[in-house]
């Protein structure tokens, strides 16, 4: 039996992630490798719902990727890959956020595009191969494309990702206005959640230069829902931070009605965060006016204040 | 005044990288970018015959990039870049060879395809973008492409590689076969150079795990040209070695005819070349068999071999 070649998103998967594995999974499969789609942790209920509205299995839970082929999706650095993945071949990468620190021995393809989504990107490579998308992939694209882009209010949104949510949108047969409130609901869905629980929901962890700084985010439509918990929150980050060894842990409590976010900090060193977004704390508390991305907006200036 | 955005292949620039640059600096012209042709370093014999045959300036040197706007062609990693890289900012990349480490704080595109040319990728690129490819640029493309599969016979050559070379060996209205032949005999003009020169002429430096790494290849129809004056070549190389701190010097005199390699070596490591390339030197000499690409038969192994 042929080895399997595991189509795997970041940890702390998203709809993007999740949906970008499945769908070039599909497309693998079609040109003849025995892909499978994997993911690196569990579903979140927006990704839930969009399984259940496209009937569509959750990716296979991969635990340790060491020894097998991976080709990584919606992220290319290994601070945010799988567990093992130092030890597995990369094969390939298909990503749309910042060149990470993934090395490889031998040529590959690494195909990394500034736009919305991973899913924008897939869209294109299942056209360069002329390969048909399905009413069934072309759901999980849209659905990828409108939760990365906010339905296309992101900042990070090209002129391709509308043009590519508009064909999708047709093919999967939905109005992507409805559909995308439809996902924002159930991003929004958080309530339910610990403090704990609900900062480490979307996080990534970054290495700028010899620190280890985290990042979450929360996209929602009523951020009162955690800022009213601002104490147990702040509690629960800076366990982490200690925990982890972060030089920072900073949370986005992004506002998608709005428009900005509002940031939480933790960890020792919250002048340099001030410095790099150009922003004053005040009771560990900063109002980011027009920040909607942690990729464009706040990872580079971030990075440029540790360095 | 715009910024201009400089588009750069690599050190000891061979003609994919050359030909590269100026290629991918029309097609962003034609896209508005202020792009401008650059090299960092000499232009080889074989490319000032392809700028001559297809009456094209090369591109201007780029002595400092610190500060800089650079779209990297033809490679991706810092220990091949033009000099002061790593204080420019990295905007694009195009390329075929392995993931280096190359890290950017913002997302870019950077497309690496696992084919022979980086030539192959930009014809696709002017296709994606629905723009001409002139003759001269054809001319241009071509020999890239030529260059570096050894006229579609070294082992990194792909299908796409031959449909692309005869494509734009219609454009340009050559014979592929018969224009290839004259790039080899213009790139086995060794005769001439010094040992030092020679192997240096086509050379890369790696950073495998805290060691440095230098491999060169001449590739010529007459290896003896080379292998006549070994013991001054080595001496040449020890030099080199001991100048740079490398943990090994590997050369490969590549026979274009045979397709085949003859190794030397110098530095203190040969025994990790060895075990790394499944072979004995003996008196620093080695023969390897089959062995044509630097990059997909030397590299990969090496690398394992070091870490």
């Amino acid at each position: 039996m042929t080895e399997p070649t595991y189509v795997v998103g970041h940890q702390q998967p998203d709809t993007d992630t999740i949906c970008s594995a499945l769908a070039y999974a599909r497309l693998k499969q079609e040109q003849g490798t025995a892909a499978v789609a994997a993911r690196a942790g569990d579903v979140n209920p927006e990704t839930e719902f969009v399984l259940d509205r496209w009937d569509v299995d959750a990716p296979e839970l991969l635990e340790d990727a060491a020894g097998e082929q991976l080709i990584l999706v919606d992220h290319n650095e290994y601070s945010q890959t799988v567990t093992g993945a130092r030890d597995a071949e990369v094969v390939e990468i298909v990503d749309h956020h910042r060149i990470g620190d993934v090395e490889t021995s031998s040529p590959i393809l690494f195909r990394n595009e500034p736009v919305g989504s991973t899913a924008t990107i897939l869209t294109q490579l299942f056209d360069d191969a002329d390969e048909t998308i399905t009413t069934q992939t072309a759901g999980l694209l849209l659905s990828g494309l409108l939760s990365d882009t906010v339905v296309l209010r992101s900042p990070t949104t090209t002129e391709r990702d509308r043009t590519v949510a508009a064909r999708l949108a047709e093919i999967a047969d939905v109005d992507y206005e409805s559909y995308g409130k439809e996902l924002l609901m159930h991003k929004s869905k958080i309530g339910e959640k610990s403090p704990r629980e609900m900062v480490l929901s979307d996080f990534k962890e970054f290495q700028f230069d010899s620190r280890k700084v985290g990042i979450g985010q929360i996209e929602t439509v009523e951020p009162s829902v955690v800022l009213d918990q601002r104490d147990a929150v702040l509690e629960a980050m800076e366990e982490i931070a200690t925990e982890r060894d972060y030089a920072v842990f900073l949370l986005l409590v992004t506002d998608l009605l709005e428009e900005d976010s509002t940031a939480l900090v933790a960890g020792p060193e919250i002048a340099t965060v001030e410095d790099g977004l150009d922003t004053m704390f005040s009771d560990r508390e900063a109002f980011l006016p027009g920040v909607m991305s942690r990729k464009k907006q706040v990872v580079p200036p971030l990075e440029d204040a540790f360095y």
